[in-house]
């Protein structure tokens, strides 16, 4: 019998076998949400690690060292974002190929730097070591009184979206077809979502009390619709509606030139950085916009704008196939 | 002009210089120790994070992903041994290469839980990523009131050494020489001193308000002295007598086979996981061996047995070079 490769679901799983009896008394929340959250004394901790690798998160045609930097800083704190926590400070591991150059790692402590400081959050320390590819990994602390987890999620409450979903996808869609020299101001927009994005902390801390469940879009719409629906046990639908009225015209103009649906890139774009939250209508913040609601039920549907019967929606990214 | 290749001190200087005005009020201690402080509250937390990368940090020729997965784990646990502190809980990001089977998703995973649960220290979660080459950073929270750092050691202070130096070297030796299939009881313990390190909490706890200053010997004895004395502002002399007292008859046995002296396996081989510490006389603790004393000064000497003057010792292990 040949070997069976891995998908990230089921790395997961076996890892979460292995480890499961560990989950100590400090430890409120462990794998599977957007970060682990630990109890210190009566503080609780929220804490993530997110890698960045060369060749698989980033290329270096599009991305100068210092967006390299920026947005591996930018993509650990969203996990923070998610749950409604504020940065307390990072580290960073860096792997660097031999014969990294002083003004390279410069640049890419720069983009931490810049980053760091755009969250307050203090990057204090970390490790350099020496590897084949280009890598930066970051821890993030965070704290939180109530951290806003993935499971929380019931039937009757709305589906928010903070921030915007597909404009990252179409800027990277647009470098790759060639355009980078010729951009208009609705593709340059694009273009910088991708390059620079931002977590979302202040729009997750207004979630705070306010949504019940919650995580980061970083996969696609659809894939980390479907996470949240699958850590609450509940249905998710996705309303065609009012979801292609929150797609801005940055993204409308943009996915025209691409010839694609700008719904499509929403629901299969990756790398936004948006929140998607549930909770009680009458509790929605400032800021979160309707895009679907919770029902019974397992797995994601997207409801067609024209009616008529709702659509199921595939399995998002994964990280390992 | 050509490009500067950079060398680990020269990556962390710039990197300090980048980073020094975000250190933070919570932040006691950042860069340049084995592992920052944060306050939280009333309490000290200490955080640190390490990398293993596949063809840098280990080769699968002679580790099993079991092993992998210990070590990666021992390693980073043992930045907290050298503060003092007992681990809390750890994350890991693992970063696996393409068609990475199950089975081995399963071993990388089981040497981790094992060293996990070694340590009392629950692996909580994490982050899989793919990558062209197989790596295991690691980040680990601890506890403790008062952390020993590197920078507290003062002329007249004894130097001690807890665990044991120069085995592990003389056991990835011995596996490079082919030795693998027919090693005596000796070696046997050099290999299982490389392939399955221990990081030395217990021993660290116990050298609290002992030990002034303390570090981890991962880098061969000679760097990591260095080290010390660089972040203490002294001279470190290590005494060839006490130091080759200290050296084992399995390291002494091995040495022979490989034609080596015990003393330059002790000083240049790396991946030992003892600590090296300082602290007045009477304060030293079970378990601590005297190998030299510190005075006023910079740099690291070995005073000869046979008397004479004082040799200096060049720097260690470069992590990027």
């Amino acid at each position: 019998m040949p070997a069976k490769a891995a998908t990230e679901l089921s790395a997961i799983a076996l890892l979460e076998r292995l480890l499961g009896s560990q989950l100590a008394r400090a430890v409120e929340t462990g794998i599977g949400d957007d970060a682990a959250v630990i109890r210190l004394g009566k503080r609780r901790v929220v804490w993530t690690i997110d890698a960045s690798v060369e060749g698989v998160h980033f290329d270096r045609r599009w991305l100068s060292l210092e967006d390299v930097g920026w947005r591996s800083f930018q993509a650990a704190a969203s996990d923070l974002a998610a749950m409604g926590a504020r940065p307390i400070a990072a580290l960073a591991g860096l792997v660097l190929p031999k014969g990294s150059t002083e003004k390279e790692i410069t640049a890419l402590g720069r983009g931490q730097a810049d980053a760091a400081r755009s969250l307050a959050c203090p990057l204090i320390g970390g490790n350099i070591s020496r590897g084949g590819e280009l890598g930066v990994t970051t821890t993030l602390l965070g704290e939180v009184v109530r951290p806003i987890l993935r499971s929380g999620a019931r039937a009757g409450h709305e589906l928010w979206l903070v921030g915007d979903v597909g404009l990252a996808h179409a800027g990277l869609e647009l470098l790759r077809r060639g355009a980078a020299q010729r951009l208009s101001a609705a593709e340059r927009v694009c273009v910088e979502a991708w390059r620079r994005p931002r977590a979302l902390i202040a729009e997750g801390v207004r979630l705070r009390g306010r949504a019940r469940a919650a995580l980061d879009v970083s996969d696609g719409l659809s894939g980390d619709a479907a996470r949240l629906a699958s850590a609450s046990s509940v249905r998710l639908i996705l309303e065609e509606r009012p979801l292609r009225s929150v797609l801005g015209p940055a993204l409308q103009k943009a996915a025209k030139k691409l010839g694609e649906d700008p719904l499509e890139l929403a629901l299969l774009g990756g790398e936004d950085y948006a929140l998607l939250a549930a909770g009680p209508k009458n509790s929605r913040p400032r800021g979160a916009r309707r895009v679907g609601r919770i029902e019974r039920g397992r797995g994601v549907f997207l409801e067609p704008a024209a009616g008529g019967r709702s659509v199921p929606l595939g399995p998002g990214f994964d990280h390992l196939v």
